[in-house]
């Protein structure tokens, strides 16, 4: 069978931006707007303009039928006067949701899978407000959750 | 009334090419050689590549029809043997320009707009070469500029 | 007069570790712990490290008599082994505290100031705040914020 | 003529994955394994994501036919749900292989060329053993490949 | 107690140049001299110089007592004419080294600690060459070695 | 004899600004009125600052006695409140200036130097100013100039 069978398949846009007349400041306030608004993913990368600018790109991926709206809230919120869009395919894991209980409370676990390709995510809010709660780093919040879900999977085979 | 119609929208192509075999010092003479042979935009980005080698890709926004040219001089003026082609429509807001009386002197403005956007921009090269002028910061020019656009604006509303 | 008895000038200590073996996930999360903590400021820079390893410099400015505090939730919070501490004085504008009137409301204004140079900042919370409040796009707050300042000190001089 | 007639043309595809939670150290392993599984080219970008990320876009050059292949080991390597697909037409210059014999013993030098434009490359590999093995700064062996070729191509019109 | 007595101090030097004429390429064989006499560290961060040029800095992490020695070969096997000395104070976290027996192999743990803070980090090499030994992705070795880790430790408290 | 005695050592200063609410046009021009006003290197490196801001390290290379001038104009021209000063002493190469005749004019080199060590740089700006009259690709100016500081020093033993 084909990958394309076997995995979810979409189809997305990415939009793009250069921005070299806005600052940071409020470069922050537009990626939680355009996340607010619907888009699936927003993230800025760092580029080198003309005239010895330090500029950031600002990429926007969303799902086709918000092309249209979501332009419209990037030419709004930034000062850029041109927005660039690549229709692409996205190869996506199909996915669901489990749970473990861990010595600080339950954790939500996102379950994704492909054929004899399998991942278990942490989800992150939930762990990072039971390391804030229980005050302990980060990192053994999700140590405790990757070692439940560990636990079923590899405790009957590893010494 | 959609988005395509309302604003201008016209056709771009991106090249790209990963350059790791040549210097900076070359790299900033070829952004200026592709601005004035036709390119809408040029654009770094820093890159890592295989052999732990920092790199850089290049990005160049032409019009679909400068493709084969501005290709030609890419090759021409860099190390790089392959340079990839992205096409992509682009939404670009209408624009016309007014003019500014500013302390400093008269400032061009671009004006852009979209139904109900608008945005205002001082050009930048008057800016700067009245602050040179002047002897002031650049940021008083901008802010002298667009203390008059908000004021034919904003007076009214503002208390 | 020197320009160490006119503007404030304090010591702090920048702390740098390079992060390799950690996710931009729990990074998110340090910054955010770092500066509840009482980090000056929290940055990350983007590195390239050997074995083709693209990652990341944690870097953390911090009040001298912090230097214990904060060296201990790094190690703590992140993967890091080590953290290196720089000792630097630091030249900072004298500020206060203004307030304007906007037509999306009052406004806290950074004042700050050292002889000749004078410069005001809208406060970004206040701004932001206001923007989502009445749906507009952040810039017109920042606009209308400076647009008050400017008038305070531009009206009679320019035209 | 037309430069698609003058230089080979392909199509490749590249493949985009945002990672914001697995390490660099992880990562760097990745490069080499899609190297190692027939990619092109593989390129780390340094992004910015929601909630303080600092995180790395994979970049992966490959031939058409190999899309479904790759697209598997990203998913399989990395902590990835989703692949972003563009096709897109590359020009590359043809080119062929000529060796040159310097001081330091023989460098193999890729020769490419595309009409008018012609440009020699020394071998890395090649350039970089050499160095190691007389104990010579790299730049040494580059300066004595390039000397040869040079004095192939301008030692008659040079004076 | 103080965290200087609490834990490993040490004395370092960090080495920067700014390179903006000289190839990725040489830059990549840079790192691996680098390390190969001595350095501690050794990292690329880009940067942006004047005249448009992407550039990078390379930094050097050192003991104090090969300053003179690193110094030297940097200026020898890169292109810069400068190298700035910084000498800075470093917290280091105690360590020592564990084995795990894992169902790829045995795997060595770096075991890092201070006071109340305790790390456990497997070898990467080790990871890396059971993974490729075994076909499987890089973070099924990590997973399982960390999961031994986890064992040890938690699994009396977690359910 | 020491690196010290061999190589000029000099006392710098390295300046330091965070900056994320100045837009990359106006970084752009203070970079030029930095090297006006006499500091030696001006650079910038992307940074990430909290609530999700994609900005800029500002770094300013001076001499000691510039210290108090140059702080002045980096709070003048920016928007920054904070500046950070690192003292840190510099190794350099000593250096005079050569004249090569290429097929395209006179180009100066600098010859560099330390013991052993010896490098030839073709001075950036003749090179691009011939490449330009020429209408030739730079990096031919540079193998030019290239060609024939090597043709004095390894003609005679290079085949
Ligand atoms: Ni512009
Ligand atoms: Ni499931
Ligand atoms: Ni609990
Ligand atoms: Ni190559
Ligand atoms: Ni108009
Ligand atoms: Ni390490
Ligand atoms: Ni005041
Ligand atoms: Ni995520
Ligand atoms: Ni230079
Ligand atoms: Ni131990
Ligand atoms: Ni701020
Ligand atoms: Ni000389």
């Amino acid at each position: 069978g084909e990958l394309q069978e076997e995995c979810a398949r979409d189809q997305t846009v990415l939009l793009q931006a250069n921005i070299d007349n806005q600052s940071g400041e409020l470069l922050g306030y537009s990626m939680t707007r355009l996340l607010d608004k619907g888009a699936l993913d927003v993230f800025y990368t760092p580029i080198y303009m003309k005239k010895n600018r330090p500029a950031t790109m600002l990429s926007v991926l969303i799902k086709p039928e918000d092309e249209q709206k979501i332009t419209k809230i990037i030419l709004a919120e930034t000062t850029t006067l041109g927005v660039r869009a690549f229709r692409c395919p996205r190869y996506v894991m199909r996915r669901d949701f489990k749970s473990v209980e861990t010595k600080f409370g339950a954790i939500k676990i996102k379950h994704s899978f492909l054929n004899d390709i399998e991942k278990y995510t942490p989800e992150y809010e939930e762990c990072a407000s039971l390391a804030t709660k229980h005050q302990v780093p980060l990192r053994e919040v999700y140590d405790a959750a990757n070692y439940c879900i560990l636990n079923q999977q590899w405790s009957n085979i590893s010494k």
